[in-house]
């Protein structure tokens, strides 16, 4: 239940048009799912602003089916990550409706009720890293951000950056990603006022030690106003960059 | 020249008040002020809102004096992190009207024009945390913005947490400072929609590694919505906040 | 042999039922079964109270099929952990009796001669932990102990596992099985009087590094009560589980 | 407030010797003292059945002196960890009914009601693991166990170690301290059929890096039934193996 | 050319079967072998004592064939490690004079002109430390020692080891191969007056880090006696117990 | 003996100003002076072009008195690195052509010959890293190189190295040294073609692991043409600067 | 456009061959060639003096077509790293004009217009490192230098590496690629003057660690003169020595 | 009771000189020494063929003062290791026949009854690991080897070792000591063909890391026959150096 569901509960109910009775009913789920594997949580909408994504790794398919169904069921949408494209088929087999995001790895299902303001825009330094940025990106959009997307524009060749520095300098939130050297973030940092949120990639040579170079360059960066997720994680990017543009709008 | 003292030199031009050529001169001062062994980058708050602090660790005080008075000359205020206490004295000496915050180990000099909008509420885990929660609370309080903090509040005792809910959650922006398990920001973010920042703190038992168990359990948490500073680093968590902050603001 | 085998032993040779020449053959054996490879240890039980277990992992079938039988002709009953699936079909091919538990990954056969005193409590943070928390689960209750299983309660959503508190704080000792931030543990240890057996899972993304981020957190934890053992090692987990419900059965 | 206290004021209502207006008051206390830098947790014994250690490193004396005498005016005791001796002398000076343990570097003010069931067994493996070790005997002592020491034990000179078998085989728990290669717990383990709780310390030549060699080391004990807390911990120790002794006794 | 091909060509030349020339000539040959994208070292034996041996892993089967071919030429035999199963079939098709040894992974192909000094013991913890210990073992043999193994008896079942102690003691050098806590080679080295040589192994559970844990316990063992090679290496091992064993038959 | 020495050596030898026997007497020098604690590498210019340089650190007082003396008399000149202000104060009073650089730590007595060809630039990202630069610069000036600075450049005002950028462009070699982040170094070799030697300094927040983020950022840098020396070490690149410079020279 | 296009562009213009309108168009053309998922930077060579190179790994087949076509356009040559076999030979059908060097995974197409002056000097320790080695050198010589090698030439013969000693002293660059021990580099820089390039490699057992123990053995040679890229970085190190042996070219 | 003092005992009971009651009263003595905080190992000469040395970091001056005096009744002789001068000062006025080495930070008293066999000889790679060369030498010596040192030997200066070579290649055991790269005992282990026991120091510039630089180069080494202790164990080297010299000796 989202709070826009709730609200028509509520106007409902002050319309006569559902007794007291039956949306004490219906507000008396449990505030989450118990499928016996899993308790799905279906009040982080009310709680956090955003519904809970299914990080779809190692798991089922048919563990996957019966989530998506109790989601929909649950809340009318549901986003899962790290979807490999056969499990997909099989998804979308059941559910028509619903996209499959290839190089993001995402399958999302139904959309925002309305959208969420702030405008987010991702960057990737380099083409490896392009499957992370569009995790962060697609799954932005479709929380209901305004999305903007400028790849390749690493300081191997700053001129790819400053061409594109006026446009990114109107984000409400910066969202850089980058493997090897990590050096992106803190260089946008120190050129835009905007909050930004640093990914790592695991994306480089042996010494990026899967993206802990990355990592540590982002942690250290001299300019500040970086905040660090995990390595790879463009969901994790995605949902601090919401916050961020939805506290601005809350005021 | 932050963004105030441009506005006013350029009115004073509109106003008759200064010659053009007067203010071509002021405006031809380079961004940086060259001391030698520093260039003081005086353009920073126009480029990214915020002025340039002094990390002061490791500077000769007679360095530190020599800055201080150029940096009061281009911005009419300045702030020294990670100042010792000897060093802070003689800089009070010769500017009598700064203050000393003794816990947080900050200088401050001079104050903002006008307060910046935004709410940020700094909670701490620990006793042992103060330290860095007070460099983060006492910085974003010098930028302008309005602080609250709520300290030891750690997960050894939920209740303590859960108690200051309702005013959490009221935040802009959460900057949560733990050392240890460092699991604070996480449970913060599980409860409240804001942005979280998280700072990660070098306090604890052997294997902590000066703060590397904290700094990954930040970086790993369950719960998203956490952007991550470096290890002790209350300044930067500040700057971020008030980044984030800012971003809401400015629509 | 089993201190109950040892104990129907002596009977039989106080009753006359057995001639002391053939009990003194009979414990001539030697405290270990030598199989050339291996040294299959048959006194464990007598000094530790527990059987030996087979860690299957990386063993030919072969070898398996000598091993189990070996430990049945000495103990009665035996257990394989880390079994893969195709292996299992084999074992069981050559034991109908024996049971395959597929998400533990786990293989028993025969059962304990008499229940083992005291409640163990296995809670798994989200269900990617779950081949973790089933191999602890299933090898505790195959120890002969009364297992209750939570899953899913982690800290993203903390009304999860208050809701089972009480339920939880029965028990005599609690397994918390944890990836990513593996706050679990220290979460549970300040909320319960029972002693918590923490194991980390290399569940996660880029900087969880293994699991060496969740070891690190339970090791770090602020609320003391907590015991860790190795990443992934349900069994190690559930040995410790039972040693503390014996424990304090002795009495 | 402990649980016998909470007792006693039960039944004085019931006796009617406290009016029940009186006894809500009492109980109306937070569970919590706020002393502005510090939430002391009032209530911890009554949740984890011990009361709350002050972690004296890095307090100021002052501070110091405020927390204990709040807990003193609480709990009617109070334990401090990691106080330096020049900050007991000033303690003992304003409390002289404390006692200062120098090797365990704790003081401690009043006693545990009533014993604690259960008997405590503290090994270390070498002379340098002593205050370590003192650590976790003074503390599990002075929650109300009865505590042996076997010092000196370590696996280079197994003899040592065997001769005390018949005595250590005797425990509820047993604490292992041991630094350099870590092995002793592992081989306790092996030997005795009590839960055995593993304290590494930092002693070491240059590859023990602070601890870690013997941490790794515990945590990979080739015997289950070792649950490891942090480096040098031996206040979490005790109160793991008092957990543990107290689990059994609940029966 | 080793020492004994040395030795007698010098006697040859002595005795007139040979003529300075031609020996000279023999000589003559560069101290390895250029085979463009191999320098085999030929003169290895008379510098350290042991013909050089050839890794295979990574290397194309070709390649090892013409390896095979140069070294039989110049030393008359020849050994390989980390040799897959299906390279050694074609190897020995071309060879059949050569054998497998398939748990070490070794292909041998001659012999030692005359038996090694020295009696080198061989210990594996445990059954998955098997491959590493034969790969020790053969080595040792091949290159004339003799070897005796004692398999299984790691510290989770110290009787096992003790009961084997009368003979190890024996030995002129000790190889104890042990993964997961690595405690084998300290408690060996605490028991036997014969120098150690300790090989890590990467069996073991998430938080052996491949071996690393194994190998840090052996570096700090509390006993002193013992020299470590790298993870796995047991062929290192074995060089440097054969060179151990050959420094003592030289006085 | 340098090789200007040995030319006029042997020049004097040609010219009759020297006879062939006195000639080998100074020439059958050994290669190193032996001083019982140390040998002194005599003929290291000879080898690689530049004399061997003290590493002081560690050293006693009177041990560099006695070191220095004997490399003025083989060289005619010497430069000590890591040297604390008290000992170098000592060294002066004893050589009073001598001088101390303090910020670099350094002591050079004597100078070049002749002046070494190329010019070298000379980057510091901070105002933090100066001290190592100055390490690098006052070494490069030493060997008798042409040295140009520019310090306080780091990235987080990327006007300020683009400013210079000009001047940076014209340099044979580039060192750069930079800490936290260590970004400045790619950044920099993404813009000029000449090679680019990284210095890591050990500069920063806790995250910087004493220096190990910025090495691995430099290390990952995806702009090519950087070398990477260790950690803090001013003096090894100004060796490999200058042996670059001499490089270009020879032809 | 390559400096070269760009003289005869200026030629052309000078020659009244091209209408400076026509100039000002080809010169029009962005700094980077903008394919949506890359933008090409082409004006690399320009900045740098090199083309960018391809890193070819985890790039889908049909999108280095693309990349291949653009960059031949823009430049008239092409090199992609890291290609698996099965993508060049789709490649090598698109472009039958264009080379596959199957050890060193490189695909080239086309040459350099002229000779890049500077001799560089590509050493291999152990047959292990061949393909990093040639990576090395078949970039240095399809930039256009001339380039010499010798292979197997480790420390553990030394022999092998002084042979051939005179001919490396030659050298204007030396790159020294070494896994294991990775002490060949350090060897090297002892014993020649030229700088060297170190390339670590990820060859080893255990304890190399994907190569960091070859890594941190050059970072810390005892030699000065030695410049280290990423491990198994063979492009960068090419890069890195053309810089050099140019810069030494441009006086 | 070391093994000369067991064969003059029972020697002694043999000629009646020494009644079997008193013989068995002395024999009686526990196989350790308890001093209460200490039970000193008195058997471990007859166990491992050397005494216990008394490692005196961190201890006690007074426990030192007992410990010495246990020791010296029990064996005649003792060892100290890690002593820092001011104790040493005071364990001499106590026992003026002990001798305080320096370099070593050693305190010897007592002598071995009759020379051990074999020669030892230890390298140090630079100046600075000269006290951890001294600590073994001295060691080795007071065991009752014959010691040779080669100091400043490492690969910075080749001809410095191989002018040694000669008299290297005769020891029976080689202790190779080195900080930085590490590389000396490779070297050394690829020219002689005794077992080379490699000691790393924590000597070096930041990315030595305390000395895990070199201790990875020394378990890396491609050259095979080196064992390798702990940082900085010049202690634990001569016991292993020893270990070996005596097992030569014993056939």
């Amino acid at each position: 239940m989202n709070p826009q569901q709730l609200k028509e509960l509520l106007a409902a109910v002050a319309a006569g048009a559902v007794s007291p009775e039956q949306a004490l009913k219906d507000l008396a789920e449990l505030p989450y799912a118990d499928l016996g594997f899993a308790k799905l949580d279906l009040h982080r909408e009310l709680r956090n602003g955003l519904p809970e994504a299914i990080y779809a790794e190692g798991k089922r398919t048919d563990d996957l089916l019966r989530i998506v169904e109790r989601m929909l069921q649950g809340h009318g949408r549901v986003l899962l990550t790290r979807l490999r494209a056969e499990a997909a088929a099989e998804l979308l087999a059941a559910h028509p409706e619903a996209a499959y995001h290839e190089r993001a790895r995402i399958l999302t299902c139904g959309a925002p009720s309305e959208p969420l303001p702030g405008s987010i825009t991702v960057l990737a330094a380099g083409t490896s890293d392009l499957g992370v940025a569009e995790e962060a990106a697609v799954c932005a959009a479709w929380f209901g951000h305004e999305v903007e997307r400028h790849y390749d524009v690493g300081v191997a060749g700053l001129h790819r950056l400053l061409d594109n520095l006026a446009a990114i300098r109107r984000a409400d939130v910066v969202v850089a990603v980058a493997g090897m050297d990590g050096a992106l973030p803190t260089v946008v940092a120190s050129l835009v006022p905007a909050p930004v949120v640093a990914v790592p990639t695991s994306v480089g040579y042996g010494a990026s030690f899967g993206g802990l170079a990355a990592l540590l360059t982002m942690l250290n960066g001299c300019a500040p106003g970086v905040g660090v997720v995990n390595i790879d994680n463009g969901y994790g990017a995605a949902v601090l960059a919401s916050r961020i543009a939805r506290s601005a709008a809350k005021r």
